[in-house]
């Protein structure tokens, strides 16, 4: 199966990157720079999508956004000029029902859709140990399992198409949410002059561990906030999730108060905002 | 030095136990059945608090609240018996304020105040490896720290007298933060078809990892909840951290709505319910 | 110019019935006991939203959501049977999102779209004396003027097309918040002895008062609960507030607890309860 | 009766003139300018807290905090000086815990306690209309209430002592949020292009009136911020309220969020913060 990429952002490249290591990999960006770096590492380029769908079995996408998505496939010619069983995997952290949507438009011109979005950072997408929750037809998803085992053996199954990001916007608005409760308990203790590598010990130690507990608290100890913790990053995704939330009938209360406090954040302190500017 | 211990629930009798084996330890509870048992396992059983203060130098407390604490050292004559130079330790989920408050009180008469809360269940205490969080002056710590060496190695020196019920709190409060954010996750996560034991595959391997999908997720997905998750347990501690959040000018949002919620299905489901009870 | 109705539910049906008083109206519903009543009061039926669509210049719809009113303009022949300059007027309390979309797609085939929700209860609409929330071109809302002038005087301009729907979203969620908020002060002071009747008085003539406090208290006090008060109803706008406050950037924190505390209760008690049984 | 009154701050001050319109009233206060406007309207100035409790049957207290009222009452020498049968009457929007437990220390000495907190501002106290929330016991209220109507015909009996502060705190909070709930509301409308002028006439003509809507929102729309409306006044009102709910076992919710959302506010932009400096 011939497999294309589009989108070489920081995830997207990575793992294009990884699939190189494999196989050939046709890829496409707006980003002429990002297009050049991959086509060095042994990647074809694309001139376009239409020419991406004409030369491709299996497409692969990972976009700011579902809507981005959307465009790539029904604006910019990529659907167009897929043939009948093509399979496109969007690997997007996306919006689930947009997703559904999507597959039901191409499952009417007889192509596959299976949503894969990752989580981990774009270290683990290269080393080839990144987590991938996979949505879609148990057939067509075992059709490609070999490729996404060329990216890392930790698939998970999770359902029927969209379930891949739906599990992803669960797990980011958890591990939201216990960021915001570990970093609002150290404030606390703070206040009342308890010191944070002792914290940071007790916590690891105790009921409130967690990978915010692990991963975060030390680095703050140590005075080195991990710089990764972009605030829209984190909001985009807790915005999915409570819209979700919205059309499924769940009350999602902890993940809406951040939502609405990563809002109010974003909206004093600019869109570049870390998790540590909030501060208060 | 002669160790009394106070209050012989479930964790205090459990701590009390863990003492009797490397030493007398004398005891004393309002619950003849639990004075009977630790009797059995080879403590001195004291007739009443008088009689326990005028019998050791350092006396543990395990009390449900400080108002119980408070009560048993000044309206029930433990402080009155304790002699100048004796030390009593406060292993009650207690409220911060009031410790300090009752240490002052102490004070004046040459009496030393500690806090020592722990995090873990009666096993843990039993077995030696309990967390001792542990508050007051230096140099008083020191002078016990071999007597808490035998409760358990692992204990942790937070700063001045209510420093370790403070970090309690703030422990206990990001535990039910987590808790909470985990089960309304995987509330959305079920109403939209995905499994739970595929949602506590992925996210005890991502971002979402916490002692809650570690310990209570796994058993959730067997339909074996946990059945120590009292709502008003954790309720208790998560009102003190809110009041000491008030008290010290700290917004904990995510506290504050754990309390509300709780307080509501409290009131809702009475005060035997349990945290799977709430169930939105 | 020849006024259609479609949707003749509580309001629609009220609405339409105050149209009649002055001039002619044809009226469509899929419940042909509502027809009937109009048709008694004097309005013409008509067989289908074709028929409709071809016998008039202006047609309002009143309908549950904006998805009901997608459809019957694009699934059920109305948009197709509309002549170019004619107008929708839409008094749905729907979503401001969908209806841009629908307007533009309608403004291609040169039909023009105005919404114009409504404030306040059918005996309001039949009298005269709701309050419209108009949202369109100022040219447009001018051309059908009168005929909003026949519904009641009491018409508010509130900007571009989606304007009207975004003012009623606002007013609903200000005001279920300004209930909640009243409702949980009540409760807390009637656990520490207070009288409704007293706190109605006090409420009402100081910094609290609200329309919550004149309708709802006095009616509390006396032992009437206001039966109108679905909270389906109320979570139904609600949803739609913090939906567009996503869209749009905006924390709406408040609105958010209502959203999740009225779904709670939704998800527990059933569609068809009322703001007075969540009761916690 | 010999009326004295303590603390001659911005409302106490007011009071304080308001009674002297109908008769003598001894003043004291820290503050030697406050004092001295008291005297020149024709008050009689009373060197200490034991020389006003000697010379009165009646003193009134508006302090900033109950704490500063215990202070005055038992470590400057009021209470001593006091006669069995004097009143104590605490106009300080205070603690009702803390007023409690101050009335049961006087009423083993024969001195009877009332709470009346006010609400409105000094304007309101000197016209005379000024709201009065009473608690205490009956026939104490009824000994005293010629005195009341001095200050305004507009008292309410709210219960036993301390009912008329939980009465405050519950207004101060309802109104708080109320407050909050039309600012966000009203962000929602102008991210969404609707005018401040437009959107003050429709909620005030709708559901979602309120004092805020009617008082606050017009002065927002002409550009005149009220300037009264610090954080810090707020949200020490509503810190007592959280506390009593904690106490009283309910959710209160909304004010939490608000205590929440101000106490941050105050965090990031200090104790002298105006509601409108919030701002998200």
């Amino acid at each position: 199966m011939r497999i294309g990429y589009v989108g070489l952002g920081v995830m997207g490249g990575a793992l294009a990157r990884r699939l190189l290591v494999s196989g050939p990999v046709t890829v496409f960006d707006l980003n002429a720079r990002a297009v050049a770096d991959l086509v060095e590492a042994g990647a074809t380029a694309a001139p376009d999508l239409a020419a991406m769908g004409a030369a491709c079995d299996v497409v692969f996408l990972c976009l700011p956004r579902s809507e981005n998505v959307r465009a790539a496939l029904f604006d910019h010619g990529l659907a167009d000029a897929l043939r009948p069983g093509a399979t496109v995997i969007d690997q997007t952290s996306g919006d689930p029902t947009e997703t559904r949507a999507m597959a039901e438009t191409l499952s009417a011109r007889g192509i596959h859709m299976i949503d894969a979005p990752v989580s981990g950072g774009a270290k683990e997408a290269e080393a080839g140990t990144i987590a991938i929750m996979i949505g879609g037809a148990a057939d067509r998803i075992a059709a490609v399992q070999p490729i996404f085992d060329r990216i890392s053996p930790n698939s998970y199954l999770c359902g029927a198409i969209g379930a891949g990001q739906v599990m992803k916007l669960i797990n980011n608005t958890i591990s939201t949410c216990n960021r915001f409760a570990m970093l609002e308990g150290v404030a606390l203790g703070m206040r009342n002059g308890l010191d944070l590598g002792v914290m940071s010990d007790v916590l690891n130690a105790g009921g409130a561990r967690s990978k915010a507990t692990e991963a975060m608290l030390p680095a703050l100890a140590d005075g080195v906030p991990d710089s990764f913790f972009y605030l829209n990053l984190m909001l985009k995704d807790v915005n999915l999730a409570t819209q979700l939330a919205t059309q499924s009938g769940v009350p999602l209360q902890f993940g809406q108060l951040a939502r609405g406090m990563m809002q109010a954040a974003s909206n004093r302190l600019g869109p570049q905002a870390n998790l540590f500017d909030i501060g208060d």
